[in-house]
Parts: structure tokens; C-alpha cells; sequence
């Protein structure tokens, strides 16, 4: 388990832009003179004698130790037999709940105005379960997932966030009206926590609802709790609405500890060049800060990164500035420096 | 099948508003003088010899003579063995394809612009098989059904639509990433429908990518083919783009006939008072005369009602008026005259 006296932390740079943006971080984090060391882990599959590839000893052997990781975008190889390695991290150390706070953020501008809408999702099952059939040729089956346990430990998971957060409502995003067996056994699950929980409020709604009022009044959604894969679809809407995954971070909670993650892809067109942009990895690095108890450094990153993109003088193509990856990121030290 | 020379319309005013805005629609098409004959029904479950309710035999001797519906919306009975009606509907007619078109509203604006998506979803299996057990107490399993028939029957009426349409791009949706098997054996299909329609162009996305670039740049899609539960949740995100359910039409095409219906509630705290929108029932029913091949009164009802929107003098409350439905009723009857 994650103790706060812990002060390293797992460092998995990634593919493409990652190894920049990386850099970027740990620059940000040595101006705020944040307490930790890093520990670089290179995640690329190793081939066992079974001829599989799998996940190298090292990542384990690290954050075994470390608890606590930071991962840039990691691309899947393609081809058969290679499973998706940012999944396989989730399941090699049980990261339970995936959580993606999307907060409209001040300079940015999108056409939705105070976005702030937490998703937690469920990330060990549900339809990710990776149960597949052929009954006969032409028909296919796959197997959603549900169980009691993890339904309920996402389910008190998403109350914790939200009280630690101070947010008012938990909402349960379900098709119990449809999966009337599985989901409906995630629905009762957050029914039963939310009995227990009585100081933060309690609703539910249809995937499908919750998707077409997300577009319309997307300032009427605070913490969202969810199955697999609906996490994953709305998660992306709601990133969608402050800006795109450039600017949303990610955190994977697990029982034991924890991996952090920018959920953006490789961008290999640009990797290498110096204009990629770091938010997304920033942001996530500073809730791993919340997590590890380092609040004062987390508070003091955060304003400086969010005040270096509400002035707008430094940034990244994608935030629709010029500047390079190190002018955005040598402003953002600037500020943390002088906060 | 149905055949153009069939004139009888099969009519499920619903529930709710559902008799009010039956009666909106029947009164535009009497002003343009369509040549149709309705044949009004209700589909009250009946309860059977064993005890289970079931659609009454009505519908099913209606729509065996006319092939073609329109449907108001249906309240489903609470309680244990009923199923959704609209989805009794959908499975004891075969309707395997479900259209919703959703185009920016001149007059009735959004945060987006020039919206113009059409979402056509698998209606019969995937993740609506009905198929879900418990394994052991706490452990659910739902099956998604995809077969290559049914994948294959959608594709080809994407491919169908878009050509039909003029439209210019059919982009399969799916998680074959994660459920290779099933997704994958829909994204087969989708593949080899757009190897045998080159003048239509093809492209491939993942579900959590479109959620993200619909709210991002809608403008940038056009027509979307999907496995079932995918399609509940984009056509719902799509609507919400434009407006809501309550301007978004919707048809559910078969190899026999087809039934198109509104897809908004029954509204019950607003019915039978002269308040309701009948906006996506007409637009519904526009696109049922399409498909009846009686374009000419389709074109003249939807350019009427499409002008009263614009000018905004005759509103329904829902579309930010404060006129009576068949205020707003009579203008379009009064343009459809004119016309
Ligand atoms: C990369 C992919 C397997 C992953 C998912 O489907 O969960 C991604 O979309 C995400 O949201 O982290
Ligand atoms: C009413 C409900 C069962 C239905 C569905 O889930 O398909 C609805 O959401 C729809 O989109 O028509």
C-alpha cells in the first residue's frame, strides 16, 4: 500500500512526444523544488520463451517499490498477440477506478462554459473483460463482466472522491434498462454505498440521456460513476468539452497504489521537435501530487500552468499559440518560481 | 414487403402527448392533401393465457396489411416481464436498421453549426441480445451478439442510404480495439460493404474518438453505421447537438416495411394540454413518406415546418415560443397550403 512517506516515483516517459513532455514535467517539478525522485522505466513488451511478449520485470520490480507511477503515451505494437499496453498496466496492478476531472479551463475557450464534471470508471471489467467466442461461424460473443466487488469498490471509491472534493453529487450512469442483469447489479451496488452515504447526493441516469444533456447543459454534471467502457466514451465527450485530451489528465487508482497517466496518443508527426504539449502529462502528474499528500506543490503547479495559459503568450500549437514545448514549459518554472 | 402503391398507414398515436401530436401530423398531412389512409392502433399489452403480457394482435394483423408505421412515444409499464414496447416493436417486425438524422435547425440554434449527421444502428442483437446470467452470486455476465448477417445487412443499408442520400462518407464506429472479436467481425463487415461501394468513401473510428471529435467538430461527419448499444448513445449525443429528441426524427427500416416514430418521452406532466411539440413525429413522418416514395409532399411538409421554425413567431414552449401545439400546427398547415 502507498504510504506518503514514499518519495519515489515510478517514471514510464513513453512513446513519441513522451520522453519530452516527460522532461517537461520533472523540469516543472525541480522549479517547485517538489520533495521526490524519479526512477525512469522503460515499459517496451520483452519476448518470454513462450515466443508472448509481456510486460518487462523491470516496471513491476519498480513500482513494487514505488507505488506510485507517471506514464506518458505508450503505443501498442500492432499485431496478433499484443494487447494494449496501457490496459495491461491497469491490470498488472489492479487500478480499479480510472478518474478524469474535466474542468473548463480559463484562456482555452470552447463553445461550453463551466465544465466540471469528474469521471470515475470502473477499470477491471465490464465489457473490457476480454472473454470472446465464435459460437459458429458468423456469430460472435462477447462477455460483459459484472461483479459485486468491483462494482462496489469503484462505487465507494467515487463517494471518497467526492467527498475529499467537496463535490455535491454522485451520479450512476447505467442501461439497466436494457442489461437489466449487469448493469443493474452495478446500479444497485452505487444505490447500497449511496445509502451510506448520505452527505453527498445521489442520482441516475441513462448512458444515453447523460450523453445527450452532456452536449446541452454540461454545467448540470458534477461526479459521473460508471461500467468500463461507458467511462471510456464519456470520459472522451467530456474531455471534448474543455479542450481535448491534450488538457485532461488521468489518474488509475488502485488498491495498492496508483498510475497517472496523459491519455493523448504518440503524436509521432511531431515527436522530436520540440512542440508537443505537456498539460495533459502536467495535470496528471499533479493529481499523482494529491495523491502523495504534496497538496502546497500540487496548488502551486496547477496556478502557474493555468495562468500561463490564461495570459496566452506561451503556447503550444495545439493551444493555439507558437511557442515550443521548453518556452511553455520555462514559463510555467518561471511562475512556480517566483509563487 | 411494401410495396409504393400501399396508401394505409399504420398509426400508434402513443402515449403522454402521444394522441395530441398524432393529431398535429395528421392535420399537416390533410393540409397537403398526402394520399394516405390511417389506421389508428393501440399497443396496450394484453396478457396472455400464461399470464404474460405481450403486444395485442392488432398491431401485428396492421402491419402485416400496411407495412408501414408511425408511432407517437410509449410509456413502458413498470414492473417485472415487461419489456420496452418500442423495443417489442423493433424485434417482432424485424426493423433492423435504425436512422436518426440529425441537421442543425435554421432558427433554432445550438453551440454548433452546421450540423448535418445521420446515425444508422444495428437494431436487432449486440448488447440488446436480452441474454445475461448470473455465474455466481455477485458475478453477472451480458452477452453481445454480433453476427456476420446482421452486420452485413446494416453495412449494406448504410452504404444504400449514403448513395440514396447523395451523402458522401460512411464511417464504421466500434471498439475492436478492445472487443476483437465481436467489433471486430462488425468492422469486417463494414469493410467489405465499402469494398463493393467505391464511390461511397469509407473510414474507420474508435467509439471513445467520435464521442471527442462530435463535440469537438461535428461538422466533420457524415453518416455513421454502429453495433446496436453504440448507435443508442450517438444518435442521443447527435440529437442533443441540434436541439434534443424533440426536433430529431427517426426511422426503423426492415426488409418488409418500416416504423418510424419520435424518440422523445411521453411527456406526462405537459400532456393533453396543448403544449407539445409535434416537431419530431412530423419530421418522422416526413421521412416515412420518403420512404413511401411520395417525395414531393415530404419536401413541401418539411420545407413548411422548417420555415415556421425560422421564423419563430409560432413556437412551442420547448423550441423557446409560447404558442399552443396547434397554433404552431396551424401555421405549418397554413405554409404547407400555400405552398
Ligand atoms: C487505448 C485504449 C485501449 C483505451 C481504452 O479503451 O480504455 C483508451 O481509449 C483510454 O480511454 O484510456
Ligand atoms: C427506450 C429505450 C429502450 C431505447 C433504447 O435504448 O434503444 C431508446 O433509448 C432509444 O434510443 O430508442
Amino acid at each position: 500500500r502507498y504510504s506518503s512517506q514514499n518519495r519515489l516515483v515510478t517514471m514510464i516517459p513513453g512513446d513519441g512526444i513522451g520522453p519530452e513532455i516527460s522532461v517537461a514535467v520533472k523540469q516543472i517539478f525541480s522549479a517547485a523544488g517538489v520533495p521526490i525522485d524519479w526512477e525512469d522505466v522503460d515499459v517496451t513488451p520483452v519476448k518470454g520463451p513462450d515466443g508472448l511478449f509481456r510486460l518487462p520485470p523491470k516496471i513491476f520490480e519498480s513500482m513494487a517499490r514505488t507505488k506510485v507511477g507517471l506514464k506518458g503515451p505508450l503505443a501498442t505494437p500492432i499485431g496478433k498477440g499484443h494487447q494494449s499496453l496501457n490496459l495491461a498496466l491497469r491490470k498488472a496492478f489492479s487500478l480499479y477506478a480510472n478518474v478524469r476531472p474535466c474542468k473548463s479551463i480559463e484562456g482555452y475557450e470552447t463553445p461550453y462554459k463551466n465544465v466540471d464534471i469528474v469521471t470515475i470508471r470502473e477499470n477491471t471489467e465490464g465489457e473490457y473483460s476480454g472473454i470472446e467466442h465464435v459460437i459458429v461461424d458468423g456469430v460472435v460473443q462477447s462477455i460483459k463482466l459484472i461483479t459485486e466487488n468491483a462494482s462496489m469498490r469503484v462505487a465507494e471509491y467515487a463517494f471518497k472522491y467526492a467527498r475529499d472534493n467537496r463535490r455535491s453529487t454522485v451520479t450512476a450512469v447505467h442501461k439497466a434498462n436494457i442489461m437489466r442483469m449487469s448493469d443493474g447489479l452495478f446500479l444497485k451496488c452505487c444505490r447500497e454505498v449511496a445509502a451510506k452515504n448520505k452527505d453527498i447526493k445521489f442520482s441516475e441516469m441513462y448512458l444515453d440521456t447523460v450523453c445527450l444533456n452532456l452536449v446541452q447543459d454540461p454545467g448540470s454534471f458534477d461526479v459521473l460513476v460508471m461500467p468500463n467502457l461507458y467511462g471510456d466514451i464519456l470520459s472522451d465527450l467530456c474531455a471534448g468539452l474543455i479542450g481535448g485530451l491534450g488538457v485532461t489528465p488521468s489518474g488509475n487508482i488502485g488498491e495498492e497504489g496508483a498510475l497517472f497517466e496523459s491519455v493523448h496518443g504518440t503524436a509521432p508527426d511531431i515527436a522530436g521537435e520540440n512542440k508537443a504539449n505537456p498539460t495533459a502529462l502536467l495535470l496528471s502528474a499533479v493529481m499523482m501530487l494529491r495523491y502523495m499528500e504534496l497538496t502546497s506543490y500540487a496548488d502551486r503547479i496547477e496556478d502557474a500552468a493555468f495562468s500561463v495559459i490564461r495570459e496566452g503568450q506561451h503556447l503550444t500549437g495545439d493551444l493555439g499559440g507558437n511557442s515550443t514545448c521548453s518556452a511553455f514549459t520555462d514559463e510555467i518554472c518561471r511562475k512556480v518560481q517566483a509563487s
